[in-house]
C-alpha cells in the first residue's frame, strides 16, 4: 500500500528514518526552537551583534498575597493574548520584529500555526521600515528558514480562495536557511544577512 | 519660619499650590505616566506614526489548573526582574526603546528611581545605534521631559563620586519638555522630534 501526501508525493518511510537519525545526531537534539533562539539571542548579546529578547508572556493578575515585599505571591492570574508577537529588538541599527514557528510536517507551513493579531502586527512593522519575518522549522526535516514577511502576509490573505498553509518549496525558493553552527546552534541573523544581500522578496512583491 | 530645599531655594507653598490647581484642571487628572504613555501608543499605532508597545511584567509561573484548556488557571507565580526596560518599538524606522519615571521630588530626580539592569540595557541600545531614552515625569510640576539615556548614564556612573540625581535644571537645558496637547495628553515623540533637531546631546558628549 502506497500513503500519499496531500499534494500527490509518495510517502516514504526510509527517508523519513533517515532524517529522524541525522537530526537525532545534531548538537540541538531534544532543544525546541524556542530555545534554540534564546540561546542565540544571549549569544547576539553577549557579542554585541544584536539585542533581540522574547517578550514575556502576558498575564492577567487577579489576586496577590503580600507575606513580604520581597515575595509577593500571585494567587490567581490568567493567560492573555499577546498583541504582538514574540520577539523583537535592534539588529544592526535595524528594528527587528519576528514569530517562530515549529512544524511537524513534511512539505507545507500550515496558516494555522499564525494568529490573525501577529500578522496584522507584522504589517505594521513593515510599513515602518523595519525588518519583520518568521522562524519556520520543519521539525521532520531539522532545517530552519527565515522569510519576510510579505511572504506570510500574501499567502495569509489568499488563504479563502487558495492553499491554507505555505509550500515548503516556497519556503526554500524565497527564504533562507539558517545555517548550523556551534555557537550559536540556530544563527538565524545570518539567514537575515543572506536575505539582505541576495534582495529576495516574495514571489509577488 | 522659612523652608529652604537642599539646593537652598526657598519653598513657596503658594506657588505650589497653583501649580497643583493647573495639574488638576488638566485632562491627564488622575492618570499616571504609564497610562498616559499607553494612550499616547495606542494614538500613535492607531495613525501609523509608530508601533510601540509597553512589555508585560515578566512572572515566574509555578502551578496552573487546567479545568479547561480555554480557561487555564495560574495558581502560584511571583514577579521577576525585568531584564530590560518597559518600552519599545520602532518610529520613522528607528528602534526606539526607553523607561518612564515620575519623581515627586522638585528639584531633582533620584537615581535610585532607576535599575542598574536598566541602564545596562539602554547602552546596549545607544551601542547598536537605536534611540535610548527616558520620559521623567516631575508630578508637582505636571512637567514632562525626555532626556537622552547618555544623560541618566553620565549621571549614573558618577554618582559614588558626585551626587545621586540628576537636577531638575540640567533636565530641562539638554532634555526636551513633552508639550500639552489633546490627543494625545503625553505626546512624547514630539519631544523626540525636538532632541533630534536640535542635536541637543549630554553636557560632556
Amino acid at each position: 500500500m502506497v500513503f500519499k501526501y496531500p499534494n500527490g508525493q509518495e510517502y516514504k518511510p526510509q527517508a523519513l528514518v533517515q532524517r529522524k537519525l541525522q537530526a537525532s545526531s545534531q548538537s540541538r537534539r531534544g532543544m525546541s526552537l524556542e530555545a534554540d533562539i534564546n540561546v542565540a539571542n544571549e549569544y547576539y548579546r553577549k557579542e554585541k551583534i544584536a539585542v533581540i529578547y522574547k517578550k514575556p508572556t502576558p498575564i492577567q493578575i487577579v489576586d496577590v498575597d503580600y507575606p513580604a515585599r520581597s515575595a509577593a505571591r500571585i494567587t490567581k492570574a490568567f493567560f492573555r493574548q499577546a498583541s504582538t508577537t514574540d520577539y523583537n529588538g535592534i539588529y544592526q541599527g535595524k528594528y527587528i520584529d519576528f514569530d517562530a514557528k515549529e512544524t511537524g510536517n513534511l512539505n507545507s507551513f500550515p496558516l494555522k500555526n499564525v494568529h490573525e493579531h501577529q500578522v496584522t502586527h507584522l504589517q505594521a512593522i513593515m510599513e515602518q521600515g523595519g525588518l519583520a519575518f518568521m522562524i519556520i522549522r520543519f521539525t521532520q526535516r531539522s532545517e530552519t528558514y527565515v522569510i519576510w514577511a510579505n511572504l506570510l502576509v500574501e499567502f495569509w490573505q489568499n488563504q479563502n480562495v487558495e492553499r491554507k498553509s505555505i509550500p515548503y518549496k516556497t519556503i526554500v525558493d524565497h527564504g533562507a536557511l539558517v545555517p548550523n553552527k556551534l555557537q550559536p546552534t540556530t544563527p538565524y541573523l545570518d539567514a537575515i544577512d543572506t536575505l539582505i544581500q541576495t534582495e529576495k522578496r516574495s514571489p509577488n512583491l
